[in-house]
C-alpha cells in the first residue's frame, strides 16, 4: 500500500482540455481535494473522497493531501489551469519539508493548460512573442514589487498576461495597473479581456489601451497585453515572431 | 464541404500530455502538416495526408495549411509543445490577410502543454510566481533585444524560462545569456537545465548560476531561472507565492 500525492491541472473549463495524465490520475485516486468549485468539476462515484476547501486554504489543503499520502491515500490536488502557474503546486512545496516524514513521498506535478495560453488561443497569438506572466493579486506581495514588475514588463516591451486582475476584496488593482501601462505604452497597445475561457460563459473582447477600463475584468477574466508590435489579422489577434 | 484549418499543440512529447481536444482535430483531419519530427509523432491511417517540411519553412506551412483549408480540407498544422508560445499559430496570422478569400475560413488555435511548464512540473514549482518565457534564438530578433529583455526580467526579479538556448547555428547566444544574468543576479541563484522533458531521454538538472555553463543546454533543453526567493525543498525546486 504505498501512497501517493499529485497536483493537477483541470485546465481553463472545458473538459477536452483535460489531459490524459491527469484523467489517469483522478481514475486511480482515492482523495480529491481543492478549491471547492474545482473539486465539483471532478465526476464523483462511490467511494472517491472529495475534499472542498476555501480558497484561502491552500496551505492547510497541501498538508492535508500531505498527510493523507503518507497514510497510504492516492490523493490528487485538483487546480484550474496548471497547478505550476500560480495555483497549488508551490504551496505543496512549501509545507514539504515541516515533516521529515515527507520527504520521501511520491509527490508528482501533472501539467495543465493555463488560462492565459487557453486564452491565447481563443484570441489568436498574442503571445507568440516573448512574454511575461504576472499575477495582479496583493494578497501575497506588496503593490511595489507588482507595479515595478509592470514597469519592467513594458520597457522590456513584453506581452503580458495578467493573473487575479480584479478580486472582490481589492477591485482598485488592475485599475492602477492600467495607469502604470498608460504612462508606458502607446494608447493603441492592444488589450484582450478573456472571461471565462473554454466554458458556456466565455466572452472575449479586444480593446485599445485607450479603451480599456477597469471594470472590463472581473474575477473570471484573464488579461493579455500585446506587445509594441501586436495587431490584428481579421478577427485574430497575434504578435508578429520577428522584431524589426 | 467545408474546410478548417486548426494549429495544434502535441504538448512537449508524451501522448498523455495531448489534450483530447486535440486528438479529435486529429482524428477528424484529411491533412497533417508541420515539421517533420512533429509530424511523425501522430499516428498516421490509410488516407491521411502527411505534409513533413524543414524546420526553417513556417510561412510557406502556414500557406499551405490555408490554402488546404480554402480548398474542402481538414488541416491540421501541428507544433510541439504549444501552438502560441514561439511555434506555428504566429504563422498562420502573419500570412493569413494575402489572400482575401482566407477572411472567412475556419481557423482555430488548439493549446497545448508548452514546453517550460512540463518542465516545471518535472522539477516542482520554479514558475509559482510572475515569470517571462523568452526566446533566446536570434534569428527573428536581434540580439540587443534579448539582452534588454534578460535585463528587465532580472531587475523585475521574475523567473525565467528559455526557448532555444543554443542552436547548432548560433551556439554562442546561451553563453553570452549566462554572462547577463552574472551581472543582474545573485551567484547562488538556481538553474534548471530541463532536456527532453517527458520523452524516454528526459534530463533534469539544477545548479546554481555560479555553476552553469553553455553546455549544459542543447537543442532539446529547456533552461528555467528562478527568482531570488526560488529555493529546494527535498528533490524539488520551487519559487515561494509571496514576496516577503
Amino acid at each position: 500500500m504505498s501512497g501517493w500525492l499529485a497536483i493537477a491541472g483541470l485546465g481553463p473549463g472545458d473538459e477536452a482540455l483535460i489531459t490524459p495524465e491527469v484523467s489517469a490520475a483522478l481514475a486511480q485516486a482515492t482523495d480529491v481535494l481543492g478549491y471547492a468549485p474545482y473539486v465539483a468539476r471532478v465526476a464523483a462515484w462511490a467511494g472517491l473522497c472529495l475534499h472542498g476547501s476555501d480558497n484561502r486554504e491552500e496551505l492547510d489543503r497541501a498538508r492535508h493531501g500531505l498527510r493523507l499520502a503518507a497514510q497510504g491515500r492516492r490523493a490528487v490536488i485538483v487546480s484550474s489551469g496548471d497547478p505550476g502557474v500560480f495555483a497549488m503546486a508551490a504551496a505543496v512545496f512549501e509545507v514539504l519539508e515541516e515533516d521529515a516524514g515527507w520527504a520521501a513521498l511520491e509527490v508528482r506535478v501533472l501539467p495543465g493548460i493555463t488560462a492565459m495560453l487557453a486564452a491565447a488561443a481563443k484570441a489568436g497569438a498574442p503571445l507568440g512573442h516573448d512574454f511575461c506572466a504576472i499575477n495582479l493579486s496583493d494578497n501575497l506581495k506588496p503593490w511595489a514589487v507588482i507595479e515595478t514588475r509592470l514597469r519592467c514588463a513594458a520597457r522590456g516591451d513584453f506581452a503580458m498576461a495578467f493573473y487575479n486582475p480584479r478580486s472582490r476584496a481589492r477591485p482598485e488593482g488592475f485599475g492602477r495597473a492600467l495607469e502604470v501601462l498608460r504612462e508606458e505604452c502607446n494608447p493603441g497597445r492592444l488589450v484582450i479581456f478573456a472571461r471565462a475561457v473554454s466554458t458556456e460563459d466565455e466572452r472575449i473582447i479586444t480593446v485599445t489601451l485607450a479603451e480599456a477600463t477597469p471594470d472590463m475584468a472581473d474575477m473570471r477574466t484573464i488579461v493579455l497585453v500585446g506587445n509594441s508590435q501586436t495587431r490584428r489579422a481579421g478577427r485574430f489577434v497575434y504578435t508578429p515572431r520577428a522584431v524589426p
